[in-house]
């Protein structure tokens, strides 16, 4: 049963979840290794190799776990949290400790093995989107979860273990650390002057406009003021709001169309690196989890640099790359 | 000028430092190449190939950048901040940045190309912890700062880009996160109860045993109840204080014993990984960071394992080995 535990002096919980090891006694380091076509479990035909589906969009109608679907979202093989069991909140002298109750899921995005948001078209990137806000919706349910983090792996050295393009989406009974570090600030900024920093951001940035990548009528996509890795990049809806699940259809549509562009901005001032995507929305089932003063948002960041020893040890970052640069060479890319 | 921003939402700092890159224009991921002997900056005979160093031991007393050192401390030739200048605060609109101002120092820790920490001797490994001191005590005085960042990379998958034995010291005009984190923790604690949250740990570590690696008179090396990282080992002074660098002589010598023993542990059980250690010290030049609550100590992080890509850009952990079971492997080395 894997684990969620306290650290007792920052108060950040981790997930001990030794299932995940590929075998019991190999502590070595893992170098990448990408499972390629020819072994591929997320190739249509080969439903049967992952868990049943928990949801698909087919355009035909097909039968669950049949091969006719377009998105399809299954349960981790190796997940990190199990869905049956209590929490079993419990201390043991000064730790507390909870039973790793979740969700580990996989949307697998495409049908097409080669295919990636690059080369996909707007609706079936806008597809993806919705299903994850199908999943979020379904999951919320559960009153033991709090938070839903829905991620990207793209490319071996962003973490990816398979090529066929694939999100995950791990629902948690704690709020993680960097959403909560997230939500304090914009408490504080809330408090001290009655308006969302996210948005008071996204005026200051349209008005000084040297680190604007690209908008639409919905979204502006941006470099942050402080950013911790080069061409980080944000994508911030224009619209208050605290949860990506609940924004209209023509968020997403514009959503859908910033990340295949900052994606194919990415490939091509960069030589198409390693990116990951995390959406970054409101935690639920807690009345003072920042539904007034948070606003949803997404986060792309290619994987350029070495994150270095005391920087992935600390969370204190040296980044070779200002915002204003990599917008200048973002927004010079001809898309 | 590198420049220090604050994020806006989290209020953390992070250094841009567009020095730091190899090309202006090279944007792309850089792959781990480390310099070997025959280009080594650091073996001796070489002393010009660095800058002119800020501190070294000789036991022969011969002159600045000679060849005879024991230990020597050289400024960074790729510094990430500069110690010339102002801070010179300032506000963009609601962002808030300062100069890059700061010292980027390395620490040779030995003459021989081929030491490590796992075949110097306890006295050398002291030397190296006492070459620390010298640099943190010199650099507190500058007023303009206020932590230093006392780190080693070895090997490359661990940020190393120079084979020979060298720490890095980073010291800054502000407190990085991490440690401000672990102060207000340690505060709520000891607003809560009274007492030393470290303090509390090592008791009922001490007490519970199954995650005690190793202990001397003086430090207690145990794996964290909530660890992030497989592996990560923590060295716990017994004694309450906050500051390595106020640490008696027999501490050293005691902190200089267990950081061998457990790289060679990490050795011998994990085929030799890279890894990081990190000094966390109390801040200073500010009577409200932490004097009387924090208690400073070592973080050993071997890496084993790949950072996922959610875990790179969330500081939100999956860890695949229980402390418990790290403390049976580590334990089980004959050291």
């Amino acid at each position: 049963m894997p684990e969620l535990r306290k650290d007792p002096v920052t108060g950040r919980w981790v997930i001990i979840s030794t299932e995940r090891r590929k075998r019991p006694n190999d502590f070595r380091f893992e170098r990448p290794s990408v499972l390629g076509r020819d072994q591929c479990p997320f190739c249509p035909g080969r439903e049967a190799l992952t868990p049943p589906e928990v949801f698909a969009y087919r355009q035909n109608g097909g039968s669950p776990n049949s091969r006719d679907w377009d998105v399809r979202v299954v349960p981790n093989k190796f997940p990190a949290l199990q869905v049956e069991g209590g929490l079993d909140r419990e201390g043991d002298g000064m730790f507390d400790r909870m039973n790793g109750i979740g969700a580990h899921e996989v949307i697998i995005e495409t049908p097409d093995h080669d295919k990636t948001f690059a080369t996909m078209s707007e609706p079936e990137i806008e597809r993806v989107l919705s299903a994850y806000r199908e999943r979020v919706l379904d999951l919320k349910q559960d009153r033991r979860l709090r938070y839903i983090l829905v991620f990207k792996n793209q490319g071996a050295t962003a973490g990816a273990t398979l090529e066929h393009a694939h999100s995950q989406l791990i629902a948690l009974p704690i709020v993680p650390d960097f959403v909560r570090e997230e939500i304090e600030g914009a408490r504080r900024h809330f408090q001290a002057k009655e308006r969302c920093v996210f948005c008071d951001i996204i005026r200051q940035e349209l008005s000084a406009g040297v680190r604007i990548v690209q908008e639409t009528a919905d979204i502006v996509a941006l470099s942050p003021y402080a950013p911790r890795f080069p061409f980080e990049t944000w994508l911030l809806p224009r619209r208050h709001a605290a949860r990506f699940e609940e924004a209209p259809r023509h968020e997403f549509q514009s959503l859908a169309r910033l990340l295949k562009a900052i994606v194919v901005r990415f490939g091509r001032a960069l030589e198409w690196p390693a990116y990951n995507i995390i959406v970054h929305s409101a935690p639920f089932n807690d009345a003072n989890h920042g539904t007034d003063v948070y606003h949803w948002h997404v986060e792309l960041l290619p994987k350029l640099a070495r994150t270095a020893g005391f920087e992935w040890g600390t969370g204190f970052y040296i980044n070779p790359t200002s915002p204003e640069e990599a917008t200048r060479v973002l927004r010079a890319v001809r898309i």
